[in-house]
């Protein structure tokens, strides 16, 4: 299972909206086949791992099949794992998780027992859960797993006053941020970095095939349409009023303009994230200043922050949140530290709030 | 050395202004005696190595002895260690580190040379060296070793814009905090600290027999002397301004008051350093507010930060440092990351200027 978990990070670049599934096919203690999932609508885990075992010319009957997730019971892009298996006579299907797919949720099993194969479950099942946390998310609530990224000084100024704030953090955070850019469905941004940055939003690091889908929000629609963002890949520009004449200019070169008006007349964020979800949005990486993180943060919205903080202290500066002015420390956002480790000379914290 | 490094651990909170070290008299691959410094005054951990070594009936002639400092050669508050270990008629002596003091300095190790004693220096030097940080940098530069430590949210913020500080970080952290000020000579604060939080500035955990100076930092004096911080331990209160009225009200109390007046008109950060580095101090540890710890660090007086971070988002509020507004990111206070551990549900952050 920790062969079929580690297959299954490394799908997780190119397998969005399809979860990152690893399987290894074992038989008399030797590993016969392992693959992991493709892109979406080609083959799924199993599958690769089925055709691995052929290719090397092994026989599958009889074998143990390991797999991060429970295989999917339905004709949905492809056919499904559950009959692969069950046609291919192996004798143990070990998986990490039951799908929380409603269509699945069990019956790729069950039909995995009917056909006499033994079945056993949860192997694994906090790692599994932890690489397809944004799918498992969007299955069981909808709402996609939004993860939010900071870059700051260690005494938490993510740029001068001045605005400047290349670069804090060194090289190394760099790249590796371009990784968590490149699992995520959807890169998350406001009007207010785009137009002091002029990003390109994504992801720049090898292994990327495929770009996430980038997401604007600007209220007012108030952003050139010459900004490099817009230039380049499948752009959602999210406004909280659709002035048709503005909105034009963004359509005219294939940017998608949608209306969200929330309550207060600002962008509505969490239908903002339903909306991700419907369009199947596992993971959406934030990159923002401290006003659009402080609204996320303030409604719940952040499943997790990833802060790159850079051993430099600068006083003063911007900050990561805007935050309404506190009386109590227990009105702040507590988390909790999930992962800390050194990435060159930074530190790389990941933090979810508290449990 | 591994252990005589551990017992030289094991002085810090008992030793200053001695330096912390450890000491293990080794014979037929067997441990016969060890010890670490004991009170001022007291013996050395040559001597107590000797001692256990004696009370466990064992001969140390012709033993080996580990010691994480050079043997001292001179008469101070005890007699020369040198001389403890000829007369002992050891065959080996191995140094982590030579005495930078310049009454030893090479002498203690040449003296038992010329005695026949084979002698080997610099295993373990490097920890030893971290060990002894404080008193190392005080024998080579007469400064001493300036910790500054602060409890902060993970977004930089020490306290509420109200002031509420009252807990960020957790049991644990404070906890460690007071191993901290129990080994060090001093305990730096100033007046802004002391009016709003009226704290004791002592340590408080267990082993911490010796209290640290407490040394207060208020330009004007201002400050009431019915403060908690002046009721109890020694105080050395530094002015910009000696007003006699005020001055004896402290001083009736026992509390020191001294004048050291800078250029701009404040107290004058680099002459108390050295004042503290006269009067044997090896390590002061800050514990103030942003404007003392800014002026500290702009003058480059912080060999350390020593930082808790917890996982918590303020989003404003007090700062770590009182900085200039910056114009560029190199203006900024360069750090390198010593040390990262998780202390209950903190981060305990040990970081030095970078080299």
């Amino acid at each position: 299972m920790r062969r079929a978990l580690e297959l299954a990070r490394e799908a997780r670049m190119i397998c969005p909206p399809n979860p990152a599934v690893g399987c290894v096919i074992v038989k008399d203690r030797r590993v016969i086949g392992e693959g992991h999932t493709q892109r979406t609508g080609e083959a799924h885990a199993e599958v690769m791992a089925l055709r691995d075992a052929e290719r090397r010319g092994e026989s599958v009957e009889g074998a143990t099949v390991y797999v991060t997730l429970e295989p999917c019971s339905h004709y949905g892009r492809t056919p499904p794992c559950a009959l692969a298996l069950k046609n291919a006579k192996v004798a143990r299907v070990v998986a990490a998780l039951k799908d929380p797919n409603p269509l699945v949720s069990g019956r790729g099993l069950k039909m995995l027992e009917e056909a006499g194969i033994e079945v056993e479950c949860g192997v694994g099942a906090r790692e599994a859960e932890d690489i397809n946390k944004g799918f498992l998310k969007r299955q069981r609530t909808g709402m996609p797993w939004v993860r939010s990224k900071f870059a700051m000084s260690l005494d938490g100024n993510t740029a001068l006053s001045n605005g400047v704030s290349k670069w804090i953090t060194g090289e190394d955070a760099r790249r590796d941020g371009h990784f968590w850019r490149a699992i995520s469905g959807a890169v998350l941004t406001g009007s207010g970095t785009v137009e002091a940055d002029d990003p390109l939003m994504n992801a720049r690091i090898e292994g990327a095939e495929r770009q996430p889908l980038k997401v604007v929000v600007d209220s007012q629609l108030r952003l050139s349409p010459d900004l490099k963002i817009f230039k380049e890949g499948k752009v959602l520009l999210v406004c909280a009023f659709y002035d048709i004449v503005r909105a034009q200019m963004f359509e005219a070169q294939g940017v998608e303009v949608i209306e969200l008006r929330g309550a207060d007349g600002k962008v509505d964020l969490k239908a903002l994230c339903a909306e991700l979800g419907r369009r199947e949005i596992n993971e959406v990486h934030v990159e923002a200043g401290a006003r659009l993180n402080g609204a996320l943060a303030m409604q719940g919205l952040i499943d997790e922050y990833l802060i790159y903080a850079a051993p430099l202290l600068l006083g003063q500066g911007r900050k990561l949140l805007d935050l309404p002015m506190l009386q109590n420390l227990s009105e702040g956002i507590a988390l909790e530290f999930i992962d800390v480790e050194k990435v060159g000379p930074d530190l790389r914290l990941l933090l979810r709030p508290a449990g």
